[in-house]
């Protein structure tokens, strides 16, 4: 709170614009109706046998179902969590362990987010081995260093989706074919793709896969963790256990009363996100590539990550001789709400992992600005957005001891 | 599904009487109505330095304030969950590999809650070991059993407030001094004690304690873990660590995106069972203290768990000769919800361990009833009540073959 002592200053956040749709997005009024709904005529616990609880249950199974749509995939693969880092860590932590006996060794890339970089590294306190796959300058995983990578310990390959500060889109049915040539299970963190881009375990051929409800207008505290076949393969066996120990709900895989409310949200998110997935999406990437080209035109500027091969709604750009804080705060204080990189890591003033994974100077990251469009973007606030942008840019770039012109 | 076939016939559960308080309860108007404003106004990421993202995290500190006032204790030693189960699962994986270097023996009771009883369970798979105190027929641990089970290794004790089955609450306090005198963690798994009973971590010598917000009016999906001086103690050192990895969030605890609108609907259920403890808790004893001795009218019956050492809502009965299963279903169709154990092992049809536990012979543990009661429990509901169950109870007994009379 000390660095941003302009705090009492600002305006009231009711006028903001939010750009920062990849940190949370607000939950949609039919979610909420959804969820109240809930809270208010169906409170039971779900593992209670009489007509409350059943009741509560038959929702839960039918969130469950809706929520399984959006991947094709059967309910019963789906285990409800209560977030994206828990999901990551259930499928981390328990495919690792369930298979230690096999081999010891798990390959990620190195620009994942938090949830699984700090859970991967968490692995090695546990006697395993791990490798970091790099990326190329685009921000896309080196594909024949990920082949080379692979021992017969290899039990494990965790690789995202789709990237949370420069939006890259990795290739998953790439990795999905030489995980399952290889006998090796994969996890795919998809807490920024999911519900925003089509997913599908069997041509991408993930065998587990993270999401979150809060990225898609459903409720905080709720995520999903996706698990082929019920965590048992053919010549595998049984390749999960759970972390957290318990009454064993959600088939033993995530014990703690169900958050029905939570899940119901969650589900009509995802029915509304399947809905408008190619209309909302168009309309995103369109304005997404019209924010680029305009950014492009402020001078000694980039755009970080894979220009088309990104998510619909994921901007970063690095503005030379600018401090990303210091943009941040003007950007706020003119009424728009962006991100320097991911909310995660929000507060660690280093220079972004990811940013100098795609060989992103360390002086130019630190003036790195992510924006990320939702369904509250309007199509106008992009050209109002750049026109303040510029301005502040050049502002600050007039203050700057580096900048030399 | 199955065992209950009359699903389709039975009646709207708008009309039914509620009496499963402990498995779990309705969030409570205001509950509801402050977190549809967070849900509305206050969406952003707590993590965010922006100010939608600042505005956030100001609401969930404010709540932690509120929250940590319950136990009187410093916001900084509350550290919000997804639930009570992983509250109980960080406290106790996350001191029992913390101290893993000084010792790997952890006592319990034998009357615990599968989060409880399952997590110590599973760290025996990491080579601790763990003994298993055994209670008196009351409920309550045997504090010589528990001096004698303590050993040069011993880390942690973990022992129930009070038990989810039968309401005994335990000497607390006398637990905690001997964790205190022998220089051993003590976790108080508390979910059914928090907020309906005086609680406080100077007096009863705790320093980890599990709550859940669902069990007091607030939300499913949102427990907490107080950790007494935030995980770090003299002669000690650092007792405990996080069993999830990612962010960094709730000081490196619990990462996951935090759950604002759960967090301040906790807050408010807090601040309303602190300003009404007293006068509700002494409404339910009452009412509790006349559903016992109504039940024991009803011949060939016992109430398990102490008379007067139990929680204010919590009455638990055995019922010779009658199928707990059936009784709970005649009971569902005249309109009260009940239970038969925890909501948690309800679809176990072992008999449960609390009971056997306290010397109940398991043919009467299977015709057991639990009976919790809440705010929405009338007055005048405990002897409809009471003439209901006395005339289901004959009913079961005239079909029973081993009714004699």
């Amino acid at each position: 709170m000390q660095w941003w002592p302009q705090m009492e200053e600002r305006a009231s956040i009711e006028n903001k614009v939010y750009l920062d749709h990849a940190a949370t997005t607000p939950v949609l009024p039919e979610v909420l109706d959804a969820m109240v709904d809930v809270y208010k005529h169906h409170y039971g616990n779900a593992s209670s046998l009489h007509s409350i609880g059943q009741d509560a249950k038959q929702l839960m199974e039918s969130a469950r179902e809706s929520v399984a749509k959006v991947l094709g995939a059967n309910p019963s693969e789906i285990v409800f969590t209560g977030s994206g880092t828990e999901a990551d860590n259930i499928a981390i932590q328990g495919a690792a362990f369930a298979m230690k006996k096999k081999g010891n060794h798990v390959i990620t890339s190195n620009i994942e987010h938090p949830a699984v970089k700090n859970t991967v590294k968490y692995l090695e306190s546990f006697g395993f081995e791990t490798t970091e796959v790099p990326v190329d300058e685009d921000g896309i995983i080196m594909i024949d260093k990920l082949e080379e990578a692979i021992t017969p310990q290899t039990t494990l390959i965790t690789v995202m989706y789709a990237n949370n500060e420069i939006g890259t889109i990795q290739p998953i049915a790439e990795i999905g074919e030489i995980a399952t040539r290889n006998g090796i299970i994969f996890h795919t963190d998809a807490v920024q793709a999911f519900g925003k881009i089509p997913i599908n375990p069997e041509t991408d051929g993930f065998h587990l896969l993270s999401a979150s409800a809060h990225k898609i207008y459903g409720p905080k505290g709720v995520g999903l963790l996706y698990i082929k076949n019920g965590g048992t393969l053919k010549g595998v066996g049984k390749y999960i256990q759970p972390i957290i120990q318990g009454g064993g709900h959600e088939r033993g895989f995530r014990s703690a009363t169900e958050n029905v409310p939570g899940i119901v949200g969650f589900a009509k998110a995802c029915e509304i996100a399947m809905e408008s997935m190619d209309t909302e999406g168009e309309r995103e990437r369109k304005l997404r590539d019209e924010l680029m080209a305009g950014i492009l035109e402020i001078e000694d500027t980039t755009i970080n990550g894979h220009r088309t091969r990104r998510l619909p709604n994921n901007v970063n750009a690095s503005f030379n001789h600018v401090e990303g804080e210091s943009l941040l705060l003007r950007l706020d204080m003119a009424g728009y709400e962006c991100s320097t990189g991911s909310a995660c890591s929000s507060h660690d003033l280093k220079a972004s992992h990811v940013l100098t994974a795609i060989g992103c100077d360390p002086e130019i990251a630190h003036g790195s600005l992510r924006i990320t469009l939702g369904r509250s973007t309007e199509d106008e606030t992009i050209s109002s957005f750049l026109a303040d942008l510029e301005e502040i840019v050049a502002g600050l770039r007039s203050i700057s001891s580096t900048w030399k012109k």
